[in-house]
């Protein structure tokens, strides 16, 4: 046995077993290289127009306090003003008003007034999108789900939840964890973001390569339409083929179809045991040689696989002192397993391990199941986009390539760019669901290079290898033009036909999703 | 360690290691006890009228046979025949056309020429539908997606797979078996039915407990609209957010909004160790007991949980010669364990018995992980709906319900068809998935007894326990009629809307999914 595989082996020390609950920032941390007052966004893009709704008076006020009551209606500049942005600060509404409902008929009730009175409406969950897709554009009523927050119905037998829109991610989680249950989906803004967002968003995250899409766990939900019309498909039957399957019409369609009021989740058992494995490697050919190693060795206790290039390591050791616990290589690989037997987990992690050293896929690497070790390693991944920011502003792009091609852009990137504003090229995320986060930071925000050199190279190499130019941020506001790279015209005409459907006067989230005819 | 835990721990044999492949009918096999000579549907059910479509004329043929050649336009009665039939021999169209395209243009072409000529269009893949969903209500043309049954592509680093819609089920199992892959799906009608019918129908089967429901597996789909037009959302991504999710729309509406052409599904590693439970138990709380157990001690690796009522095993043992291994008992629950590691399995299974004993919840029981064992046991849940048809015709319940109800309605049925021309009882099925098949033998086909009595008791009871009424097996022709017990008002309007946006002369399956208004 070679020194390594001690080292690995040594590693794997025998902590507590606990669940792992990282606190740490999104993978796409707050850009606070941008002006501290943010432009408006009608401001910033010019060219934008407003639709042609009506704009608040008075009269909607009052009607919205009688509905309400006073103080789930906010008008004051300072109080609206928090919801008017987004969280990385680049978009910003002008919005007058802020509604929040605490029940489906009142949302049934604003949405109903709201679209014979032509207002366009904003609804927002824990406003942590990063496509400027929760916020409103210009003056659009804000509903905030925010108090929507109860849990219906927990059912250990089945493994079912049941509950509000305005949920965060994480106290769901925390309610689900004495009935030894956990959620499905796993994202670093967790702490806020609410479980309709992510529904809307169709949310992915670190452990979809073993939970799967919220396609597959959400189970029901009501939505309420554009007209105030409730929707009720809110089953909790894991089998129920009677008609088409419309929930899905709410998944991922970014709250312009409707708004999600509550849920129905699968949500599967929590793991007994979870291992989290630090490795590093020499090529990118090797990255996919450890992912299809683990996913032959691990299967079915693989719950995440991720990758990060040696530019955005150092950037988190530079930046943010932190420490690597191995040397430097060009790739890392974090691999982390949850089971239901500590003992069988660990054996399989080891038999990978060996397997992975003895063929040179991994040249050295840590392993651990105690979970004050596991938060340190996760900081090496999840902190990639604030140790980046430090350098300067960052353009971020979000893509799903298949996973060969998975990193082939980031070298084209960085040749490309030599010489520019921009300086490093970064590449990281979940190579186990071909989801590459690709970064570049650069010296000043240089809209020209952004416009003319970036997105048109990204967004065509992307497109030319059949990948998707939104993974998991979706379309959003800041999107909507580049949905041709990702979608034919035929798709585009048919998601326009079903907006007209369901929402005619267009007053749900507008000039979001769909680009402009 | 008592008696039985021995005795489980020595059937414990150490045969090969091998996938088991069942090949047994499916729950719901052939209804032979029904006329030899199928009675037309526009008889069975005289207050059907044919909707208002164009006849097909002897310049429709010539068209077609342009598009196809002759040898891919069936038009002689006997050639055309076993495709107007339903498999169990209930429904019963009469089509004088079978067309059979090899690729997407063509499927175009058809339907974009039916679609011009108002000519209705009946999709059938594989035919082994239960709910006369697969073949014409009267003379609709029918499209046979059978020659579109190429393998387009299998990558085994992402786990995906690219195929056409007329694949059998089974050949794309046999397929990915090479690349340690597996589809995500497994249910009895696997060497006939269709990947592209599975799709349309959401088909659930033995694994949905494991592997998820195909709104999960499916990753993208090529479809052809009702105008003919090519609805390419192809994609190989597990992530992609680029605006609605349009693949769901074809994902259980039964051909009814288009016809799937292509798929794109996303496969799971091919464990390496099976293991095989059966369970006899005295009551269904411990049914519950055990199911609780073993999603807690397999967790990850329980890949099938099935529940069998003593009347339905005795049908087995009495009409079919297979003997049980054990002792009788009220209930029975045949546990799969699907893994990567054997003896992890094993050690893991072992447990879940021991405890499972300890509690009483299970009373005897033997295990086996030698293929040949395992198909004999699968024998006594697989073949249970063959054996009741030997005792006369059987009236046939698909539903699901909140597992705490999964049986409550056996008893209660009992006891209302006591003096009824209704003989015996039964309920089993996938109850890791809340999803019952009732089975209703009867001395001789009681059409008012099924319609006055048996029915409308089914329905609203499952109804009135937040059930569906139809788990998996879809609406199709037979169960238009009983939607709304699943489904508001305003489901069934949207879904209406949608079918007339995207099929606005409803020639796509007419008379199947939506009720008539």
């Amino acid at each position: 046995m070679n020194k390594a595989i001690i080292r690995l082996k040594n590693s794997l020390n025998r902590g507590t077993q606990s669940l792992f609950r990282c606190d740490f920032h999104t993978s796409d941390a707050i850009n606070q290289h941008l002006e501290e007052k943010v432009i408006l966004t009608k401001d910033r893009y010019p060219n934008m127009k407003r639709g042609k709704f009506a704009e608040l008076q008075g009269s909607h006020i009052q009607h919205f306090i009688n509905l309400l009551g006073p103080t789930r209606v906010l008008t004051d500049p300072n109080d609206v003003e928090p919801y008017n942005i987004d969280w990385i600060k680049v978009v910003r509404g002008y919005s007058g008003i802020v509604l929040k409902p605490k029940t489906t008929q009142e949302v049934s009730e604003i949405l109903k007034f709201c679209n014979s009175e032509r207002l366009a409406v904003c609804t927002q969950g824990g406003n942590t999108g990063l496509v400027g897709g929760s916020v409103p554009v210009f003056d659009e009523v804000i509903l905030s789900m925010s108090l929507m927050n109860k849990v219906i119905d927990i059912n250990p037998l089945s493994g079912t939840l049941i509950c509000e829109a305005g949920c965060v991610l994480e106290n769901l989680d925390s309610a689900l964890e004495e009935h030894n249950l956990m959620m499905p989906l796993d994202l670093g803004a967790k702490g806020s973001c609410h479980i309709g967002g992510n529904i809307s968003t169709n949310a992915g995250g670190l452990r979809l390569i073993r939970y799967g899409s919220l396609h597959g766990s959400v189970l029901g939900v009501e939505a309420v339409l554009a007209n105030g019309d409730v929707m009720d498909v809110l089953n909790v039957l894991k089998k129920d083929n009677t008609g088409y399957h419309l929930r899905h019409l709410f998944i991922g369609s970014e709250g312009t179809l409707g708004v999600v009021t509550k849920a129905s989740i699968h949500c599967p058992p929590r793991p007994k045991a979870l291992n989290l494995a630090f490795l590093g490697t020499d090529s990118f050919k090797n990255v996919l040689n450890i992912l299809q190693l683990a996913k032959s060795c691990l299967s079915e206790i693989l719950s995440s696989c991720e990758m990060i290039d040696d530019p955005s390591i150092s950037a988190v050791i530079r930046n943010l002192g932190v420490n690597s616990p191995i040397g430097q290589f060009p790739f890392y690989v974090l691999i982390e397993t949850s089971g239901s037997h500590t003992a069988h987990d660990e054996e399989k992690l080891n038999a990978f391990l060996e397997k992975a050293m003895a063929e040179s896929y991994v040249l050295d690497g840590t392993v651990t199941n105690e979970p004050s070790r596991m938060q340190v390693l996760w900081q090496l991944r999840e902190r990639i986009a604030e140790a980046l920011l430090k350098d300067g502003p960052v353009y971020k792009y979000d893509v799903s390539l298949p996973v060969e091609h998975f990193y082939g852009i980031v070298p084209l990137l960085q040749e490309k760019l030599r010489g520019t504003s921009a300086e490093i090229v970064t590449g990281y995320g979940h190579i186990g669901d071909g989801n590459v986060h690709l970064n570049i930071t650069s010296k000043f925000y240089d809209q020209d290079l952004v416009h003319d050199v970036i997105e048109p190279f990204v967004f065509k190499w992307v497109a030319d290898h059949n990948g998707s130019i939104s993974a998991e941020h979706g379309i959003g506001f800041k999107k909507t033009e580049f949905l041709h790279y990702s979608k034919k015209p035929g798709a585009i005409a048919l998601m326009k036909q079903m907006k007209t459907l369901m929402d005619p006067n267009g007053i749900l989230n507008p000039y979001k999703v769909l680009p402009e005819d």
